[in-house]
């Protein structure tokens, strides 16, 4: 049972669209990444998955429309809802969904990471 | 699907000890609340429950040691860990936890309250 410091824990991270576990809730995994440029379109089948932006500002992309997320601001995004995040500059991010989540969601590409606890 | 803005939503909590639901996210709520003073100890016998200071200081006691929340720190408290938090001054606090959790845990007292929607 430890504090996380996320500004400590993101200092940590060197890649882009490579979650970092930082803590385990119940069934969910509490997620840092550092995101930059523009991700794919993807869903989760059966999780709903939060964005917590903590620095710079996320661009969510939907189908039908897209909303800005600037620090301090979070987003659920419900399943099955196909999503692609995009920052144009780094964006510092905290997600939350449960442990079984693929970073690419019902995809398996190149994008797709494993994540690791820091 | 919107974008919730922590300090609009925390701007509206006028109650101390009185969470307020802003999202869902499979089958947690996220909630704020803002903290004043000194809470109970208890524990939650199913669920752990996610601690992140958005603003002020919290202070955690546990039955053996306590430790200092800033802003931009988390804490999960696991299942079955007795605690009492503590905020000297006021502290805006996201909590993440089953929608199952009483605020009180194992205690029905007067400071258990139901969470509402904001």
């Amino acid at each position: 049972m430890q504090v996380i410091d996320l500004g400590a824990k993101l200092a940590l991270i060197d890649e882009p669209w490579s979650p970092r576990i930082v803590a385990e809730l119940n069934d969910a995994h509490v997620k840092l990444a550092k995101l930059q440029g523009e991700f794919v379109f993807h869903h989760h089948e059966h999780e709903d998955e939060l964005f917590l932006v903590v620095a710079g500002r996320l661009l969510m992309r939907f189908r039908d429309h897209e909303v800005w997320l600037e620090p301090g601001q979070l987003l659920v995004v419900p399943k099955g809802v196909e999503h692609c995040p995009v920052a144009p500059e780094t964006a510092h991010v905290l997600l939350i969904e449960p442990k079984t989540t693929l970073n690419t969601g019902n995809l398996r590409n190149e994008r797709t990471v494993e994540a690791r606890w820091i």
